[in-house]
């Protein structure tokens, strides 16, 4: 048995991060916050939902740490925090970058293939990827 | 009222990709099928689920179309694919420079700052970053 398990990098950041991201209104919230700090009013304001509604996805938010709420008598301003994102776009790119690798023999093995047997065309270098 | 719901980019997919990376045991199965294709049972064997649990993990990561079943009588092989997964990555990356240069404003600004008023000392530029 392969235990592939206690490899796995992150843990309930990524989990906070990726849900939060999984939801069209939340990301729009956070393209909105990406330009200026706004009241939960205003954030509610485009989406064809309750005041309730936008409020859970902003808990949603606040939870995976991508926002902080500030609090002044009855208003509560949204700030941005965008820091978490980071942890999900390394997981991303890491395995981006290992199966871009394998991409690349995949390549170099068809080419060969399409080089055909009993000729001497040896099969080009696998094509060259920027180095992030 | 600002209307910025309209600007978000992607859709369904990111839906279904973020909320496939949101568990631990799914980005464990795509860790796994990274190396090579694996069998159902290989894919659940590491965890602490049932067969049914796993599937249902499984299936979540078809819908995103993160990986494809292969069936050979009563074997069903998982294979990966990774292409989805770009989608997420430039969703981040996207907003990542977005707040990139809002931190680099910020930085110029508290530099602004520390000089102190009365002082001619100029504010440094902003940092340089990396174009992607």
């Amino acid at each position: 048995m392969v235990d592939y398990k206690s490899d796995v990098p992150g843990g309930p950041l990524l989990d906070g991060v990726f849900q939060a991201l999984s939801d069209p209104t939340r990301r729009a919230m956070l393209q909105a916050l990406a330009g200026q700090p706004r009241t939960v009013g205003e954030l509610a304001a485009p989406f064809d939902i309750s005041l309730a509604g936008a409020s859970k996805h902003i808990q949603v938010l606040e939870r995976a740490g991508l926002i902080h709420r500030e609090v002044e008598g009855r208003v509560h301003t949204c700030h941005l925090d965008a820091r978490p994102l980071h942890a999900g776009a390394e997981w991303i790119s890491h395995y981006e970058r290992f199966w871009n690798g394998k991409l690349d023999v995949l390549e170099a093995l068809l080419r060969t293939a399409d080089a055909g047997p009993g000729t001497d065309k040896p099969a080009p270098a696998p094509r060259k990827r920027k180095k992030t």
